[in-house]
């Protein structure tokens, strides 16, 4: 078979050490010369900024926080940076915190250091997101892509077990599905499979011994390695399908993900076995099916849509919504009977 | 095991399809806006590089290329690109001409789109190197870093199956010194065995049929993965040994890279377990040692050093050479007893 894609690598510089990210953001501001740094945590998240940011002078604190970024608190924060003389931001927090710092880069192409305590992996893509009069938009732009990530599995030991594992099957999601996005190539794969070794390994130690590092690096590396593949390889069926379930349906984002990821990667991998060949071998199985059920077991991840408030009389209208969106690199075909098929098994949770 | 690194990942768009070349650049000259492109070609690759130049307009044609980027062939470079207001440089070619490129941007600043016609992979890195009065200097600058690879795996037919091959092995050794390398990280790890996935694919597709696209194709993805890997890693035990060889006993590069890989792999694999697992799983095989010998019976690798023109008597001098250089990251300690065993069954090619 012709080999054929385009790849863009995002240029970052990633720092990992459990316990370190103090010692690394004062090196890294140094590396950097910067002089004003802005230093963006939530109110919640303030504490631990705190402490990650006890070896920097700190110009300026921000804590207005607030999730999906308003245009107003992106504004307020863009004064805020303007008039202190800011000349580097650091984020301590999650997906919103890294939004928001996004959102002051966007304007003043400031650079960005990431210091992520979720998985929610905004610290790896050059996309922003901001909302205004209740619609988000989005976009892309190498300004906001952060210069450099800080991970620190520490941080992550807050994470409650649950979500840990939730988070991380969404993370592992992101990586299956880059096999068959839009724009998925080997390198995508390469990367995708990386992290669904690195989640395969780390999610059942963090159930097992919740405050134990190992998993927690583990699962932290994986989320980062499925934000890089998402960025890069864009939006798959899975996700498609977990898009509609969400927005439409309101189901909850994470279990939604756990539940429809066999059935859609045993729908799929059934005509592709390049992609079915690098799942089984990330999970160390024989197949993507049988290593995804030895994880969920292990794990005890969600099993079916009925648990999340989904019924049989959605599976018609959510399969009309979803049609016009599976993208055309999806391996295998699939129309209005195939997608209720899939709905169907996920609903009632049968093995794929 | 603590995870803890640092890894930085050199931001670049890869273009890949065969006989895509000419269609490739001229759409990446259109989407960089560039107005005075410089083409810069060998005198032997000219030929090649007006057919990938085909569809754009070209300022100026530049040919002097010369091994090692000397100072001088350097200087009149720049000076012929400021002299017509170049804005993008374009180097279709090999290690050389992709280094004249780099000698111009390191002054002038200008991107750079590569289309290299080999596997030496300079392309993927941020390495510069120059040459003033027979001395060869090196650096990283990240402006010398090509901010597009357009590969097309048709200009590398012309290639004979022999260099291909020993390239393709010194691909191989860069994908599996990674795993060991100073900065060895899990990402250059995945990234190293994505690139021995594609070599061990491709170089027995190309000894079976020079002419088929696939096996070309795999070799010079492989090729390029092995330059990203190596650029982030950087020299291993392999190299370190090859770099002595090769320098003091002025034995021949590719070929002496065949020999020590499975020599060096037998040695360090045996001290870590993960990359052994990586690499074997890469190759296909139940261990790295039974993948490389079966690979290198079908492509018929080089498999002693005595043949390359080593012998006995230069033994302990050469490990006296590499035992100060043996990085400090190598898996598994090796003093003069071992270096010498090792460079004595290298020398018979005994099988390791």
């Amino acid at each position: 078979m012709s080999l054929t894609f385009e790849h863009v690598t995002l240029g970052q510089r990633v720092l990992f050490g459990t316990s370190a990210a103090a010692a690394n953001l004062a090196a890294e501001v140094a590396r950097l010369g910067a002089g004003r740094v802005m230093v963006i945590a939530s109110d919640f998240g303030t504490k631990m900024a705190r402490t990650v940011a006890a070896d920097i002078e700190v110009a300026l604190w921000h804590h207005d926080v607030v999730m999906h970024v308003p245009i107003e608190t992106a504004e307020k924060a863009r004064t805020a940076a303007a008039e202190a003389g800011i000349d580097l931001l650091v984020c301590v927090g999650g997906g919103s915190t890294t939004g928001l710092a996004k959102a002051i880069a966007m304007t003043s192409r400031l650079p960005i250091i990431a210091v992520p305590t979720t998985y929610a992996g905004s610290e790896a893509t050059n996309v922003w997101g901001l909302t205004e009069a209740l619609r988000k938009t989005t976009g892309v732009d190498d300004a906001v892509l952060p210069v450099t990530i800080i991970y620190d599995a520490a941080l992550t030991l807050s994470l409650p077990v649950a979500m840990s594992v939730a988070s991380g099957l969404n993370g592992m999601a992101h990586c299956i599905d880059s096999m068959w996005a839009p724009r998925a190539d080997p390198i995508n794969a390469a990367l995708g499979a990386e992290g669904i070794r690195a989640l395969s390994h780390g999610l059942p130690l963090i159930t097992e011994n919740p405050s134990g590092a190992e998993g927690r690096e583990q699962a932290l590396y994986g989320a980062y390695l499925a934000a890089a593949s998402f960025a890069s390889a864009g939006a798959g069926l899975h996700h498609k399908i977990c898009h509609v379930l969400g927005g439409t349906f309101n189901l909850p984002h994470a279990q939604t993900h756990a539940v429809m990821l066999p059935h859609v990667t045993a729908f799929n991998t059934a005509a592709a076995p390049e992609a079915e060949r690098r799942i089984a071998s990330a999970l160390g199985s024989a197949t993507s099916l049988t290593g995804l059920a030895t994880l969920y077991k292990t794990i005890d991840a969600p099993r079916n849509l009925r648990d999340l408030g989904f019924s049989e009389d959605h599976i018609a209208e959510a399969a009309q919504l979803i049609l016009p969106q599976v993208p055309a690199s999806n391996p295998r075909r699939l129309g209005m009977p195939e997608l209720e098929r899939l709905l169907h098994d996920a609903l009632k949770g049968s093995t794929p």
